[in-house]
């Protein structure tokens, strides 16, 4: 089989992926809550044979700083409720919820996602995130987010307890035999039975085997622990953007633990993300990007410098920032640490050079052929499998990534130019996981 | 405004109400996971203009007895997820999800809710359960269930704490104008600041304001705990079949409560479950009635009837029944009680003969006048303002109640024709609440 590049379509803040992409005169900031403005963009990525959308989420509202209230587009809709309406408005694109495995409870997260794989008839993937925020601790109970360690330990094990639960039923137990009445086949439950350290659950789940046997799990996998969890578990994993050479030593550094673990090295898709600005020509792209710089409040401009190298600063992002006199930069292979080295090297830099930097950085620019030679460099020289597209104002972006991008891709014969397979599980390439009849664990 | 007899369609196990509804020669017993298939049951209820569906749940599988693994058809979608799917099948009609708050957090549901109701554009309701099954508490880390009392007090916590993130935005803080940048107005943002016996949530909630202001709140309310959060706090009461007497009684009672909880009895609906067989004659519908029961495998018989006496009891559902020595009937008011009561006066009874009584008892069978008849009588004579319509067969016995009795009830002009309202909250007559800008509360 030819090795495709995969393709995601992000959506975090519903405006896009810059936080004042909602100020775009294309942008449709009223309809961050409509059903209509997600069927479009799912359609959009549906027409543009993308594998998955891909719903990031959090569980706060970021009013840490006056900006976050003020000028982001975060009002927005829960991922499980709106891709299960986005289910039966779509049939062929896989459909991926952002949960949390420090504040849910597996037997509602193994539920939810076993029926979303249902109603889609075998798209529903899972990107498990751990949820780092003290604003999320806040919402549940806590004052404080659990220690990071922890954090995975409970993720590893939610995982472990949701697979049990998706194997309560065997594939054919469910009978529906109404001449002899028997409904279900005893013979094929299991319940789990869970007993470890933060979770007890008996099970079974009330809902029949997902047909992906398993929806596709996504997750972030930055750090070491992470990483490691993803190793062991993960179909995909949604990685940030670095320049090529980094990208491929994480790519093969990742690859290497997938194998550590016993498996094969294309059993999890690498995806960093890809935040494209794309126009019919160089110059039309770099002016559409200068202008979304542009949109950013100053406020915002200030607060996320301020927030990235933990100090305060001054409301002019345009006055020469003064590093701390107790300035930690103990990781200087962390960019901000990067940017705070220089300041503390005596370097005169504003908040709006910090910003502008950081965005620059962060985003694709270019023509159509542009982009995708960028794309084809990294996925042919081992720095990725695919990617996740964060567009940076919606619907524009996206919409000019798909018309633009996507057609060059396909002309390449990177990208497939319709759906041949049927469950997202499939379209990645990945075996139907067998069921495992869950013995009672005690950790 | 004429008073207007409401109606709800109500699905628990997706063959219907009967435990073996499924077995029907017209039942679609393999489809119970099929999303076309609730399509169709949605799209039926709209058809005969009710104004809400509603899905019941259970966060586990009944297993306690080998013939609820064996015949039950219990196998389905969650109701959050499957109600967001529906949403966009259906226009008009209103979506009621069963959530419990004895195994939730209010800021997830809050959150699942509203967006719920901003998908529909105002037809989401929260039939609130503090779930009662020790198989529950076992799916959540618990052996048993929390306290009854435990349970409503959290519950009440629960509905405060959703009803104040609900509140997070005022209706009309997202400004979204892109020339000033601001995004929303902050003054129109409240943090909830919740810190209970139960619960601490700071909120916000990222999700603007729902279309009703709060989604209709449904509960169920039979104890006395119950009856006073639902007259406390809900919008409509989902109450069991009584004779119409006692039915009266409790319309009554709960209407007193609803006035002594400072609220106008209208505020509150109350909506017995209607257990309709229909047919042209009555004499077919009797014979379908008589199909069904007939249906009903021997092992459900015997164990569904152990179950409610309390006692184990031989596997022929032919044998009379002798009552333990150690029989309490201490409250002869419930129906289970005042059969041991015959049992233990030395009345011959098995349990093929409690099964039917029982079964006889729940069903109202007839010809579509004489169903309507009943339903007039009890609406009009203060024991209803409605009825939560439960089909014992699927998809079979929920048409012929929308073929022939919605017909009925439409030309007395007890029911509407057609849909008037926008939102579920003002076809029920219910005004829209204004937000309350939440304060500290330290409990």
């Amino acid at each position: 089989m030819t090795r495709r590049l995969l393709l995601g379509a992000f959506l975090f803040h519903p405006g896009g992926s810059h936080v004042s992409g909602w100020r775009h005169a294309s942008a449709e900031p009223h309809r961050h809550v409509d059903i209509e403005y997600y069927t479009r963009f799912a359609q959009t990525a549906e027409r543009g044979v993308f594998d998955t959308i891909f719903l990031a989420d959090g569980l706060y509202f970021w009013d840490r700083f006056p900006s976050g209230v003020d000028h982001y587009g975060q009002t927005r809709l829960e991922p499980l409720t709106l891709l299960s309406a986005l289910a039966v408005r779509t049939s062929r694109i896989g459909l991926a919820a952002t949960v949390s495995t420090t504040y849910n409870e597996p037997y509602h997260v193994a539920r939810a996602i076993a029926s979303l794989d249902h109603i889609s008839r075998g798209r529903a993937a899972w990107n498990l995130v751990t949820s780092r925020y003290d604003e999320e601790a806040r919402n549940f109970g806590g004052d404080d987010h659990l220690d990071h360690s922890l954090r995975y330990e409970r993720g590893a094990e939610f995982v472990d307890v949701v697979h049990k639960l998706w194997d309560s039923w065997a594939d054919d137990a469910i009978l529906a035999d109404r001449e002899s009445g028997l409904f279900a086949d005893a013979a094929g439950l299991a319940v789990a039975d869970h007993r470890g350290r933060h979770f007890t659950v008996r099970g079974p789940l009330n809902v029949s085997r997902p047909p992906q046997g398993y929806p596709v799990l996504f997750q972030a996998g930055g750090s070491d622990a992470g990483q490691e969890l993803a190793a062991a578990t993960a179909d995909a994993v949604f990685a940030r953007s670095l320049p090529v050479g980094e990208a491929q030593r994480f790519y093969a550094a990742l690859k290497a633990r997938v194998v550590a673990h016993g498996r094969q090295p294309d059993e999890v898709a690498i995806l960093p993300q890809l935040r494209p600005v794309v126009a019919e020509t160089e110059a039309d792209a770099r002016a559409l990007a200068a202008e979304l710089l542009a949109s950013t409040p100053d406020a915002i401009i200030v607060e996320d410098v301020a927030h990235s190298i933990g100090q305060t600063l001054p409301a002019d992002p345009d006055a020469p920032i003064t590093p701390a006199p107790d300035t930690d930069i103990a990781n200087e292979s962390k960019s901000p640490n990067r940017r705070l080295a220089r300041l503390l090297s005596g370097e005169r830099l504003t908040a709006r050079d910090l910003y502008a930097e950081s965005f620059w950085e962060s985003v694709s620019v270019g023509s159509p052929a542009a982009i995708a030679d960028d794309m084809q460099e990294r996925f042919e020289s081992g720095a990725a499998d695919g990617f996740v597209v964060q567009a940076l104002t919606q619907p524009l972006g996206f919409e000019s990534f798909v018309d633009l991008v996507v057609p060059e891709l396909q002309r390449r014969g990177l990208t497939r130019t319709s759906y041949e397979e049927t469950t997202l599980r499939e379209r990645l390439g990945l075996a139907r996981p067998a069921r495992r009849v869950p013995e009672p664990v005690t950790a």
